[in-house]
């Protein structure tokens, strides 16, 4: 439903110029048609201001004049999510608990919790207030969810794991698979039986077809705040900070820990046993495998201080062929010179 | 069930040499067994035709005299691929739509559609004609599924989201989840709610277990006839061109545009927000972090022409613990040189 | 349940040093509680003995006297799982196969197999004694399951595979989805049909979210004994040996094969059409194209030999830039020596 724009700046406590429009809907510069509201962050694009159709713009003070309608903001992203916000429709389509759920007789599902049909909830399982399960969810034997979460369809949480509040598994994710523990034999790999769990702190986000391993013994933990993206691997008693984000396809291996605040980009990889200090920041398809002091920026494989990886994998390695003629025409330039003038080693 | 190779040549417009026999299976040439038809592409296996048992080959008219029987063809692998066709039975064993599933009252499937039991159709969704969804699929609401479309178990369609005819989603795949994105405040990470959608064009492809987020604010979208590998990670915002090939675990980075016929290599990872021009090619586990012009043929991390990665990736760099004695050396003979001749420094 | 510590080694058959105690459990050396048993495997950790609450360790005779009390072991990872697996509970809430599941009527379940609400099990398909099917699992026409079987939640086990004994399947592994191939045509990518399939011999282990793609023709193979970590891709007809072990996130292209006893780390990948000889180890991130004989040991992308990459990549790389000001230096000194001893190149 369309908010008109003096309700948005009064909802969120920000001053707008302009004239008092309804606005229907949010999108980027390029594709927003007349009645929606956009943003813009980055000064570079600007020019854009001049071509898009949008009837009012999220900006800094500093670009207000430059469209007919402006919400003024000192934080573009935040506002522009808190803006969103207001236009969001939760995904689903359904607001009570179905009867073609399996819920436990054991189980404690919160009145004001929706489960999906085909969702799974185990025997001693606790399913919060406010949470939805979306079908095809499995909720293991003991497992508790907090309130407002959110487990999007074929979600898998194994028995015995810990989801604090406003949690948001995206579909797919699987939280507490047995960890990837063996002893080796002369009969072979056998395996370690995997009876720890997994804890995930509140206001933590977990990506689509993500995997996030129970501990061995004890606990695999995600701290507060942290943010995964889809398609990531948490080995088996990883421990995870507070504020972190892991992009796309990370992989972390087992026992390992990592600080708070961390930034690990897309497909970056951390060894087994390793400590990543707090405030830490790898490039994509970084691969670390030793511990990382405090504030470490880091890129390539193996891992080295990211400025260093710039000039050397980007700008030195891709010259290597040419570097080799330099130095063979220099050793070439040698042997004559030795020719003429004698041995000049000693 | 058999066919007769006359029947099989008529079917598929073309000639075959020696007799009309019964043919009951398409297989390698190692693997095949009498009455089996196989197939030859690459000349290099030609030997394999003097000990394989299969009774016919599929094989271009230089090698049709090299086998008892031939069926002629100018693309052995398209051939293959019709011929295979012929001899496919369709994974699923149910022919209606199952009591077991759950179809919302405002769903509109087709007559000809089949739906598994466990399968989920919210409200408002459309399946198109003799499409199939297998157990465990969740289509959101106001998603629309076209015709001859095939979803495999627990593949998940979030809310909104439009598939044109003809996809195949293998099982796991989850297309339409949240997109990756925060604004950065003073009290961590603030979710910017994901109000996009994804668009499907006909004739794609999707992986096991791979995601396609939906846009931030307007559409994901993948291109007619580009097929997409498992376990592969498509950002929200990405725009994926016309019959691309993108390999198992490739990583495509938020808001990135794709053109058409581009190749990723297996584990190739594309940072966010660049163009990667058409026609282009990355190999296995290449980097691509930067704006890339159409035709670029690409590897390494970070991504650099083929040609250069192969010769300074793969010849030099394990060379350098070698050239960094052999440039030592030369330092060492000019220090001499220089005891003997006095500073040539300027 | 707690046990008696002289009953853990009389079941183990192993001695033990000290009081005969109750055992509640058992934990890491940091994280036990008195009660628990713990272990020590690496002499490094020794000095946590001095400070650990654990009642008893499980360690070698050396190190046996500096525990209250010791269950000595020649192997102590594997006793440590032989001692877990006492204290282990199995996932799951249910013993007898549910009114909730689908069956196919042709389908042969035993009698001692458990079926969870919410699977799927197809026409034909077989499970074996003692199986448990988790909700969620989709099982396909003609699929044998072995005896002695776990399959998680949500996996996916496509019609005509056939699974060994004792093989354990984690959550939202995919196993004989179709394999990635297609014929390239005028008129864009023509998918070949994929009517092979998968076999899993006994004691294999896949992890969560891991695809293994069913063969063109003939059969993609996991071979007895071998481990696989989450989120791996194995393309069609790949032929993994035995005893392997297969590390989070690695990915195998089409038609490999890979002997006995190899160990791939986390992220590597293997190309298609390549040979990987027993025996042999690749470093994580490692990238495989070619043909690697028994024994070997790679890292790097081009891979190159363990030592190689370590020192090539590891010491080397990063000093490139320096590298680089040196060579330029010593081609001054060269050229300033020429001006005043003329041109030293023949």
């Amino acid at each position: 439903m369309p908010l008109m724009l003096s309700s948005i700046a009064q909802q969120l406590g920000l001053e707008y110029t302009g004239k008092d429009i309804e606005i229907t809907g949010v999108n980027t510069l390029e594709k927003a048609c007349p009645g929606e509201i956009s943003f813009l962050v980055n000064p570079k694009y600007a020019h854009l201001l001049e071509t898009t159709k949008a009837s009012c713009i999220i900006t800094s003070a500093a670009h207000a004049d430059k469209a007919a309608q402006s919400l003024i903001s000192e934080n573009v992203y935040l506002d522009l999510a808190r803006v969103v916000q207001l236009f969001e429709k939760p995904q689903g389509c359904l607001e009570n608990t179905s009867h073609l759920a399996y819920i436990h007789e054991s189980a404690l599902v919160s009145e004001s919790a929706v489960i999906y049909p085909f969702a799974f909830i185990g025997a001693d399982a606790i399913i919060g207030d406010d949470s939805v399960v979306f079908p095809g969810c499995y909720v293991g034997e003991g497992a508790k969810i907090g309130d407002d979460c959110i487990l999007y369809p074929n979600v898998v949480v194994m028995g015995g794991v810990a989801i604090g509040d406003n949690v948001i598994l995206q579909p797919g994710a699987v939280i507490g698979a047995d960890g990837y523990g063996y002893a080796q034999t002369s009969f072979g790999h056998m395996k370690i039986p995997q009876i720890g769990t997994v804890a995930i702190e509140t206001n933590v986000e977990v990506g689509a077809n993500t995997a996030i391993d129970r501990a061995a013994l004890d606990v695999t933990r995600i701290g507060r705040g942290t943010k995964i993206d889809n398609l990531v691997q948490i080995g088996h008693n990883v421990q995870v900070g507070q504020n972190c984000l892991l992009v796309g396809q990370v992989g972390v291996g087992g026992s390992t820990e990592i600080g708070d605040n961390v930034i690990l980009g897309g497909q970056a990889g951390v060894a087994d046993n390793v400590k990543i200090g707090s405030n830490s920041m790898a490039g994509a398809q970084c691969g670390i495998s030793g511990t990382i002091p405090e504030g470490s920026k880091l890129g390539g494989s193996p891992s080295m201080p990211y400025a260093t990886f710039l000039k050397a994998m980007g700008v030195c390695a891709p010259k290597l062929p040419e570097l080799f003629k330099r130095v063979k025409k220099l050793e070439k330039q040698f042997a004559n010179l030795e020719k003429t003038t004698g041995d000049i080693n000693e």
